[in-house]
């Protein structure tokens, strides 16, 4: 017997690209379901008083993750672009649109490759991902039709499921990206995917 | 060839509970030296503008930490005590005169032993470590002697090297516990353990 996993991931977040890469192929190993869950950090950061990534307000803190960061996506074989290079300049990027148009590819099909698209343009690449414009490439190569898509992600529907999104996510107690969810129990970073993992796989 | 690890720790840390627990055994089979340096994390937090630890500031994150923290002892077999059933109103405790014990220990052979003595009194007793009449017979049992201990750990000496290792942490970049540093590469929390013992042991 397995339980679901909720796999919540906001496109601004370093280690939500990390664990986006290996989450669906994990899971499948061990017989466990993923739910793609895209939220916002934004309003659960500004809840608690920070108008930025915590990587941005904590120099110290903010240079180890880029390092740390670096060191794992070569560790995995990931895309990864030196941050100096420009990135570090748009960090945190507005995930707004992007995870919009995931909660539309999730239901047309094409949003788990979306997603994964979205991360690997901005942290493999160096690329903005804040426009309709620079995601409607990403849209296509994955099976989706950007001019239909972005009209979609602007539908109140659309809207009110990212919405729905935060509120479930901050309810669980969520408070960082990535973090999964089996049942009510709650596992923050991708460090702890193997832990979900085993917690989903035990019978309770 | 391998180089030194310098292992970060603060006694009010959970995490660097289960890093001191394990570190000297992993490190040993990897033929790696490890230097203990206990540390203070409150001048570092001060700084940031925080007057006690993110755990207490950010509940859902505190939350999360002690089910976390939970779960890992569980994983691997060491005391844990129910934070509910008191420590969580110690947390974080006054780690000053364990840390300069700490180093009188290291110097007289019984630092390590007192170390991981002090941090099961804590995590796995719910114990108070704040003062000398807590901390007199963990010293004792660790191999030391409580009256010249308490003493040296009043010296001016001491008191110097403890300020010393928070400079130098800070001047490695150090903003949590535990840390690992490896010449100037940095690495933070238990989770990183094992990446700075394969640090430690490629040559460069």
């Amino acid at each position: 017997m397995t339980q679901p996993i909720q796999f919540w991931f906001e496109f601004a977040s370093t280690y939500s690209y990390l664990a986006a890469m290996r989450v669906d192929e994990m899971a499948k190993a061990r017989g466990v379901e993923v739910a793609w869950r895209p939220f916002l950090l934004g309003p659960i950061f500004h809840a608690q008083g920070w108008d930025t990534s915590p990587f941005v307000i904590y120099p110290a803190k903010g240079k180890n993750m880029w390092r740390d960061f670096e060191r794992r996506c070569k560790q995995r074989g990931l895309p990864w672009r030196d941050p100096q290079e420009g990135l570090i300049d748009l960090f945190p990027q507005n995930s707004l649109l992007a995870a919009r148009l995931t909660l539309v590819g999730l239901k047309e099909g094409w949003g788990r490759d979306f997603a994964r698209a979205v991360y690997q343009a901005q942290f493999g690449e160096g690329r903005d991902i804040s426009t309709g414009e620079a995601l409607s490439p990403l849209i296509e190569a994955s099976g989706g039709t950007a001019d239909s898509a972005l009209a979609a992600a602007g539908s109140p529907e659309i809207k009110s499921q990212l919405r729905t999104n935060v509120e479930e996510a901050i309810a669980l107690g969520v408070y960082g990206a990535p973090s999964f969810t089996v049942g009510e129990e709650l596992f923050w970073g991708d460090d702890r995917l193997e832990d979900a993992l085993a917690w989903a796989v035990v019978t309770r």
